[in-house]
């Protein structure tokens, strides 16, 4: 496996991706100490929340307070979900270094989480990303249901290009593939992959996997056998799925650094800090999150 | 990755390795049935109970009852743990196509576990390997620690290979090597495997992972990309760890059928009888098993 990158850069998408399909609220206070606990644990990128309307998002309601509220690191980005201007202009004013917009690869995904088809959502992703980098931030672009849509099946991998195209043409920085269904197997990561590196460099591809059925630590090792050293995880595994309430949600932050680090792969993150903001948001969350590593780790005799 | 099997060959370990750690009684008619469930999932080998003394394992207790009750389907191998040539005399009268015996790859792990030196358990396995052949019985040596010894640390490949060498010698079939508790990274199996095949065939080589940093499915497609084509798992991933009471057990069968079938490879099982068979024992656990994929299926709206 000598092809395994030397250095890996996790975005933690906890905050964000994690917290927003949470039932609990959690307090204003609270969600900014666990952030600032995260900015101290070497991360050097941090979704800290969204900017959609709250009433689809009614979890990260509090948006703009915590994005005041929250300690800068200098060494880390923080970024957050905005869906249009408007959200844009809030999260500028609630303070970004980088905007992340995102549509799916799937028509009929996309038509119901963003209420639009994929041509329609176009004009108003373009003009976010227009006026962030007006603004001087960086742009991330999601691009969801990369291998398989939960109403449509498999998404080949020149639809989810179509899709990448048009970002980088409005100016995004990168793009980050989201498995958002959990549901991709290795295969499926090397095809996709396959077609994305005759187009782009690896350097502007960030994966993002749901572990839903298990697999993503898997596609991370796939994903790095290609040279992808860029992945999204959610601090112990935080966020569930919307379609299936009691399943698992992002990768987990502790297993992929258990994987990485174990590897002997260099991400410059804590365990032990990571460790300790899992212990306080599963508290403040009151129930066990999905990471294996963290399960051991807290049951340990 | 053209290099994947195109069939592989699943040994479901669950009411052995899996229930052998659980502290909840599973009465010995439910026990049958459920084992019964199996027998008709299409999965070609089944340990169904140890006859380790029950002092050490008392969910097991009912062994002989269970062996002596479960229907018998010709086209699985029925097979139990055996401790010593008592354990096997029981074995052989409750009925078995195969005899599993077990040491571990550290000697500090060995003496806590089987309360003997590598070298004092030597002639108890000659023992009981010779006897078990002279039944007309296959016989499985599972061999475990081969990554980390909770003890010891790392276990280096020649380790492992010197107490193969013996199995083998003595007679048994097939090797399980074992990541006892969960530690591996695919880096870690991709060494062992290269010494491992420099000296026997793939087919002789089973490979045995816990979830327990959720780093097994990476593992499994590692080992397949070495042609190991032979896997143990755990239905609904049944099976705790003992130095980690809340933390996650065997791989879980639901989780290596969802990456197998995926993958386009052949496993002759039929993943809707596995999931009838997880949800009966989780019912009668009163918990969750860890499974990822089972728990995405049991909640889907």
């Amino acid at each position: 496996m000598s092809n395994l990158p030397q250095y890996v850069q996790i975005k933690e998408v906890g905050p964000r991706d994690g917290l927003q399909n949470e039932k609990t609220w959690i307090d204003t206070a609270d969600k900014v100490a666990w952030i600032n606990m995260l900015s101290e644990s070497g991360v050097k990128e941090i979704e800290y929340t969204s900017f959609v309307n709250p009433k689809w998002i009614p979890a990260l309601a509090d948006a703009r307070e915590v994005g005041k509220r929250i300690m800068r690191n200098p060494d880390v980005s923080y970024s957050a979900l905005v869906p249009n201007v408007k959200g844009l202009d809030l999260a500028l004013e609630a303070g970004i270094d980088r905007a992340s917009v995102f549509m799916s690869a799937s028509e009929t995904h996309n038509l119901k989480n963003i209420n639009k088809s994929i041509d329609d959502t176009y004009p108003i992703i373009k003009q976010v990303i227009h006026q962030a980098k007006q603004a001087g931030k960086f742009v991330t672009g999601y691009v969801s249901t990369v291998f398989d849509c939960p109403h449509e099946g498999k998404i080949a991998p020149n639809e989810v290009h179509r899709v990448c195209e048009k970002l980088f043409e409005y100016g995004v920085d990168d793009i980050s593939l989201g498995d958002t269904i959990g549901s991709a197997v290795p295969t499926q990561v090397e095809q996709l992959l396959e077609t994305m590196m005759t187009y782009y460099p690896k350097e502007k591809i960030i994966m993002h996997f749901h572990d839903t059925r298990g697999m993503a630590i898997a596609n991370i090792m796939t994903s790095m056998q290609y040279g992808i050293h860029r992945f999204d995880s959610s601090i112990g595994g935080l966020g569930g799925c919307p379609y299936a309430p009691g399943a698992s949600g992002n990768v987990a932050t502790n297993d992929v650094l258990y994987l990485l680090h174990g590897l002997g792969i260099h991400t410059g993150i804590y365990e032990d800090k990571v460790q300790e903001a899992s212990l306080f948001i599963q508290d403040k969350l009151g129930k066990a999150l999905p990471s294996r590593s963290l399960a051991y780790l807290a049951s340990a005799i």
